[in-house]
């Protein structure tokens, strides 16, 4: 039987005649709840997804997402029903990672009161002494997936060889040195710059709490790029406040969007972009398309997924 | 007869050590008026520099300064009386490079939006469409010495190999290519990222004015880091308004401090900072030092200097 493949991705009519000429059906999103016997999900739908899944016309057997994260998905439904995920982790990471040298260097480069002072005409110098190179600073990632590695690959262009930390202390390519988890006290109590690039997973909930920050002496720049939830909001204002951080730039939050009233808006030594450094336009959507089309292709011959395949019941 | 420095720069008790024991007399910089007999000048003095050389009672031969630019200098008094001139070009090439990737970073990944809608705690994300990656982007970078080639060395790191623009259009490892100035119309047109790393001359003395930003075709991004003087801002602001260039990071002006009453400082798609590129504290002062004493040492082994000697009728 044809697969039969429901497109929340919005697709541009090349790519429906590219997926068509593979020798499957698309289905466009708007048909989601008329059309029957779907078989494969591209993109997801908050609203509607679930119940594409649990409609007894469909027999859904592989969902491919349009993000690297899936913690938005349910998870537990998919596992139990043996739905197959793979995601599109590894689309974003080039521009995650050069989003994230574009913290460190808005705060290294005292951008941050570079642009308070433009605002109200004030030539002010800052103080020599208390700018750095990135080169110089001691960095550590947490996660050395492919966003950590694409951020680490940058890194060691300024010839900087940052530590990761990752579950086990695994040994990952163009970093000096990784360590597990549970053992980043001596590495984190001088460290310069702390990154999280980890997955939201129940072992990333609020890990960088206050206890984490309790370890920090002063580190210049934190920045979050991986999951609003692994932060506990509250924790980070108080060690900034506390200048166990010095600076901050965030680009995922608890709640998104971040509310109106969240007293981070308001942090002098904190930059906020709304979860967008991911975007690089075209070069995104070229990233997933040919995930999917290579999954796609693979599938057909003889069902295996072979990019991005994800453990549901782990969360990434 | 021993030399003797005058050091305008400011030097530890430890540095001032180091050159004693190479056999040198040292005078702090409050000393200018009443010593006698400098033959050495390090650092400099807008105000009394010049007094220094005129000063029958002393012969200065040569002039160290702590800056990559000598315009500032008076050149043809130096020129005329033959003393050598040598700079610190190099021991801010790695801060600036950094502070560039920083200004295209700022705009392309949409930070200058981000810290407007921050001020009012707006949660606005970008067009995906509208943002790219540093890798995709046609960089021009005019000027491939020490700054030049920093800034493309870091460029490479992130799969982007810059085009250069020299006098002669002589080939410059980590650019794919370069052209002489003159040349320069078809390479400009379409570029995506134009930076300005050329020391000021009167070949660079508004470069960069209506004529050359009418070949332009919405550049995204325009940096100076090179002179200020290169830049006709009044055309610069022109072409901002027309979308001939769509933002501009700037850390040099044609005066300094830039007037509180320039328009520059209003632009919203201006990033400007106080000429602070090079700061990296310690690092360049390390750096200058290290580049004074080994001129020293060949100085007073064999009269040559062998870091960094500038032809003073050039200007660089």
């Amino acid at each position: 039987m044809k697969e039969r493949i429901l497109a929340f991705q919005h697709l541009s009519p090349e790519q429906t005649e590219q997926l068509t000429s593979m020798g499957v059906d698309v289905i466009p999103a708007d048909q989601w709840d008329t059309a029957r016997d779907i078989s494969i999900v591209f993109g997801w739908s908050t609203e509607h997804g679930l119940a594409v899944l649990q409609d007894p016309h469909n027999n859904v057997h592989w969902i491919q997402t349009v993000s690297a994260g899936v913690d938005y998905l349910p998870l537990d439904w998919i596992t139990a029903h043996d739905i197959q995920l793979t995601n599109a982790s590894g689309a974003f990471s080039a521009a995650i990672a050069e989003s994230t040298i574009g913290y460190l260097l808005y705060f290294l480069r005292d951008f941050n009161e570079a642009v308070k002072n433009q605002a109200g005409h004030f030539w002010q110098r800052p103080l020599r002494s208390e700018m750095a190179t990135l080169a110089s600073q001691k960095v550590v990632i947490y996660g050395t997936g492919s966003i950590g590695q694409h951020i680490a690959e940058l890194l060691n262009g300024f010839g900087n060889y940052p530590f990761g930390v990752n579950r086990s202390g695994h040994g990952v390519s163009g970093f000096q040195g990784t360590v597990a988890m549970k053992d980043d006290a001596d590495l984190v109590k001088d460290a310069d710059i702390i990154i999280n690039a980890m997955p939201a997973t129940p072992s990333t909930v609020h890990y960088f709490n206050t206890d984490f920050f309790d370890k920090l002496n002063g580190t210049r720049v934190f920045v979050n790029v991986g999951r609003g939830k692994s932060v506990d909001e509250q924790a980070l204002m108080h060690a900034l406040l506390y200048q166990k951080v010095l600076n901050a730039g965030l680009d995922v939050f608890e709640t998104e969007p971040l509310p109106k009233d969240s007293k981070l808006w308001d942090y002098p030594n904190v930059l906020i972009t709304p979860h967008q450094t991911g975007f690089a336009g075209a070069e995104n959507i070229r990233a997933i398309f040919g995930y999917f089309k290579d999954n796609l292709a693979s599938w057909t011959q003889d069902g295996k997924l072979t990019v991005n395949l994800t453990d549901p019941s782990r969360g990434y």
